[in-house]
Formats: C-alpha cells, sequence, structure tokens
C-alpha cells in the first residue's frame, strides 16, 4: 500500500500542464506497489498512471527503465508505456521526486493463479526476453549471485533470531552457489520481478505486464527460475508441477531453452530463491518493533529454496528435455 | 490509506456478475478514507466505486446513508449514487462485509482550498441541507452533545498525557456546551464531516460531495459549524475571515440562516471543534507504541476551540445578520 508523498493541487496541475493529455478529471492515490507512490489519472482523454520515484529507487537507472518501457511497447508488448512531455522528456520532478507518466493498463492481477495463467505467463515472459534483444540500454542485476553475500552480511547477526540455525544454512548455500552459478548462459533484458501482482489478465487472457523497475540485463533462465517460485508453489508451499509444466510450456513455445538453460533451472531456482529469502530477511530484520505493516515472512521462501535443493533434475519442473 | 480487506477474483467476479455494470477492467485499490476499503473499478461501460465497509461502520446504518444518496442524487445533488444490482438491492456482501458500488464522482479535493472554493462549499452545502429535507430516513448524530461526555470518559485518565490540564479544560467545555446547547434550530440532514477531502472540485467548480458515512439528522448550523472549523483556519490555525464570510455567503443565498442559527454559530463552532478534539484524541490514545501510523494531532482542535471561545458575536465569522 503505497502513497508516501503529498502532491500539492498546484505542483500537480503545472506537471500535467507539461503534457498533452487533456484536462484532468481525477487523480486517486493507489494502495498498491511499495517501492514508489502511485496515483491512477483520469482525463478527458485517458486514464493514467502517474508514479513518484521513492528512495528505494535510484534515479540514475530511471532512463534505463523508462526507455526499456518505450521500447517494449513499440515492440507490441503489452505494458505500461511512458508518455513524453510536450517537450519530449520521458521523466519530470513532482514534489521534489522523479516522477513518469505511463498509460494505464487494463487487467487485474490474479490473487489465485491457475494452470491457464502459467502458461500465459510463460509466453509474455519469452516474448518479453525476445522484444528486450535490441535494447541498447544496459543494467546490472544489483541482487545477482556478486550481490547476495553482501546482502547477506547486514543480516546475518540476526538470522537465527528468525529461525535456528538460518544463519548457517544460508551461508552454506551462499558458497555453493557462487561456487557453482553458471556464466554463460543465453541473456538479454529480464523483468527480474514476475510476481503475480506485476502481472495482469482480463480472464483468462493476459493483458500486460508492469512494474518493470527491477528489471536488468541477467540470464533469461533466472527470469523463469523467479516465476517458478512465485507462481508454482500452492499456498501449503507444496510444488505444483502441472503449473510449472505449464509455464515452462508457454515460454519454450515462444522461445525454446536451450540444453544448458534447461540443466541449470535447478540450480537457478535454488538462487532466485535465496535472493528472495535474503531481501524478505533483511526487511524483517529492518522492521521497527510495534510496525503496523507486517513484512513477508522470509520463511516462505527457506521452504522453496529447500524443496529445489533436492531437485536433481529438471525433469521434476515437470517438462522432458 | 485504506484498504483493509483483500478479495479475492472469484468473490470480485461473482459479485460484480449481479450487477448491469458491463464487463470488468480493472480494480485498483485506493490509498484514501481510513474507515472503509475503496476500489476504483472501471469496466467497458464506466468507472464505480467499490466500497467494503469495515469494523467501524454500523450495518445497521447502511440503508440510511445508501438511500439518502440515492434521494439526493435524484435530487439533482451531485454525490456518488448507489448501483442496484440486478435484484434491485443498494448493498450486497463481498468479502464477509457489507458492500456498495457506487458511481464514480469526478473531480479532486483541494489540499489548500480557497476563498472561492469556501463559496461554492457553502452553496453546495445549504443545497445538500434543502434537497434532504424531505428525505424520510432518521438516524440520530452519534457524535452530537450528548455523546461527547461518553466519548470523553474514555479518554479522561489520559488527556493531560497529551497536554498539561487538558482534561480538566475538556471537562469545563463540556459542562458549559451541555448547560447551553441550542436544541430548537433548524434541523435536517446534515453531512456531518465535510473536510476538504471530501468536497470535489474541477478546477473552481465544485463537482460533488462525497463519504456520507457520518450523515445524520441534527442542527443544519452544526454542519457549517464543522465547516467553519475544517476550511477557514490557515495552517498556523490564524481564522481566515474572508473564506468564513465566503462560506457564510455562499450557504445564505441558497439557504438564508435564521437569526437564532446566526446567534448559535459561536456556541456551534466550539461544539464541532470539541467533537473533532474528541475523536483525534481518542484516536491518539488508541494508537500502539511505534506504529508507523501517525493519528491527525488533537491540539489542533483545542486551538480552534479556543479561538471560538473568545469569539463573542457571530460577526466575527465576517458576515452581517
Amino acid at each position: 500500500m503505497a502513497v508516501y508523498t503529498e502532491v500539492s493541487d498546484e505542483d500537480l496541475a503545472a506537471f500535467i500542464g507539461t503534457y498533452d493529455v487533456g484536462r484532468l478529471l481525477s487523480c486517486k492515490g493507489i494502495a498498491e506497489g511499495v517501492e514508489n507512490s502511485n496515483f491512477l489519472l483520469q482525463t478527458d482523454k485517458a486514464s493514467f498512471i502517474l508514479t513518484l520515484y521513492e528512495k528505494r529507487v535510484n534515479p540514475d537507472d530511471l532512463p534505463y527503465f523508462l526507455n526499456l518501457l518505450e521500447h517494449l511497447a513499440r515492440k507490441g508488448l503489452s505494458c505500461p508505456t511512458p508518455v513524453p512531455s510536450r517537450e519530449g522528456k520521458l521523466l519530470g520532478t513532482l514534489a521534489g521526486r522523479p516522477a513518469a507518466l505511463v498509460t494505464f493498463l487494463e487487467g487485474m492481477w490474479v490473487r489465485k493463479p491457475r494452470v491457464s495463467h502459467c502458461a500465459e505467463l510463460g509466453k509474455a515472459m519469452a516474448e518479453l526476453h525476445l522484444d528486450g534483444r535490441d535494447y541498447d540500454g544496459y543494467r546490472k542485476n544489483a541482487l545477482d549471485v556478486t550481490g547476495w553475500r553482501p546482502l547477506f552480511d547486514q543480516s546475518a547477526a540476526g538470522a537465527d533470531s528468525v529461525s535456528p540455525r538460518l544463519g548457517q544454512e544460508i551461508s552454506r548455500e551462499l558458497d555453493y552457489l557462487e561456487a557453482n552459478w553458471p556464466q554463460e548462459l543465453p541473456s538479454g533484458v529480464i523483468h527480474a520481478d514476475l510476481f503475480p501482482d506485476n502481472v495482469f489478465f482480463l480472464g483468462d487472457e493476459l493483458s500486460g505486464l508492469i512494474d518493470f523497475y527491477f528489471a536488468c540485463n541477467d540470464a533469461f533462465a533466472y527470469d523463469i527460475a523467479i516465476c517458478l517460485n512465485a507462481w508454482c508453489f500452492e499456498p501449503d508451499l507444496s510444488f505444483n508441477v502441472t503449473k510449472a509444466r505449464a509455464l515452462l510450456k508457454g515460454y519454450g513455445a515462444v522461445r525454446p531453452l536451450t540444453d544448458a538453460e534447461y540443466d541449470a533451472l535447478p540450480l537457478l531456482a535454488r538462487g532466485a530463491a535465496l535472493r528472495f529469502l535474503l531481501t524478505r530477511l533483511y526487511d524483517w530484520l529492518s522492521v521497527p518493533e510495534g510496525a503496523l505493516v507486517t513484512p513477508k515472512d522470509p520463511m516462505e521462501y527457506l521452504k522453496k529454496l529447500r524443496f529445489h535443493r533436492n531437485v536433481e533434475t529438471a525433469e521434476s519442473y515437470g517438462l522432458e528435455r
């Protein structure tokens, strides 16, 4: 739930006046997203999302994200498209924050994804990977295998307060992943945060992808691994192999996996699980005592990590090579 | 900021299916309102607000509120209009909560109201009072003069921790107001919470009133007194008599005040200030230590109360009788 910045009437009117989007009829803060402040704007022409970038986003990364969205939209991918100001700029300033206006995307995210949704997700993710191949921006994945140990160092002292011997388990996992992480997989632009709340559907049809503020250049299959974790476990943390198969088949129908990618999936899925375990652990330990906002449970991702550690080959994800 | 209840895909689809509002294209939680959960819905026909009534609203009051909105809309007042289901019901159930769908009102609330906004507010409030005269529902004002002492009793022990001798000052004020509260003023349906965030404007033009969930039957002039407090003080808590005059003139142009109402204004304004002082004091003392949500400062309303206590006649509000 997120509106962190209050915008004055004058500032909003002045900001909107720099765009050719019609007369402003409504502006409502949206209770979604945890990183930035988002407002749903309606004008006499269309609906838009106004995003104010808050402290967790590095302003230097914004041109990468906004130019990427413009690139992907031009390729035909359904995603929010940045609206240029009259001066042709994608990025402005509002209430002292970097701010951008993007087109409004119809659709809703699915609280309980079904098999058909996973298949659609796989297809759209593969299209995103293909469409991004000729994007000329580059952004290193700040949360790739080289970023996990520095992140863990900030939580190591408190880890065992969350679960006994958690620190040791993470430390060993880090050792293993750092020693065995594949370096030569096909790579390019990945979304890196394709959780269900970032994928919109109208009925069973995928209507678009949103929230590209973790997008970066990394192995395509790592994006798949993130989705295996985010989409294919049931609420009781059992792994739904039917959903995984649908996701991989959907992906492969658009962009077939190489043998190396296929073989690397269990390791990538361990890494993806560790990445979210680490950020959740950090958030968990950083929240002040008595706060009303409950951070997400890091243990969910420890359990997912353990599942993938017991996977011997990618066939366990339901798809034969 | 308010979305307290998570709604599942199936429940939302089933709920919307009971209305003739077209195909659902989008549903976003709105970070506004503190009592209920609100969602902005877009269908292929129009935009709507879906409200889930949370615990602070008494379900028995909902027919009063919803029938009132329907009544006022039929009279031509611009306010959210409840959309009846195919079965003709204004109130449904969603995610275990009472829920209603209302029309979407264009406009934005004004963070820094100017004199012209106060004039518009006065006119619209008077129209509301006139339009409500033949509404046949009745709801006692739960926060009228008889409700203040029981409310204060719940905060009395902690009052002095907020400000020295605050308890004594409130107690004396209660004694005075209970002894002198006028009983025979013209009355009918009042909004009882017409703060700037409940009044929408498009430019300088008032586009509608929202959030009728404190509406009740009480003295019309008490509604004016609430607005004198909510609209006519500057951020430094100085009283802007030009705004008050505009508000009263706007009101009087539509529904002239009686002499008794005019004379009672300073006392009513004291009472209105005390009412918000008491609810804010209660909220202030009820919030757990370390909570991220800061309740509104009760002292703001103590200062307003003191201002009105020093007002000798309603002429101080800028308008001669």
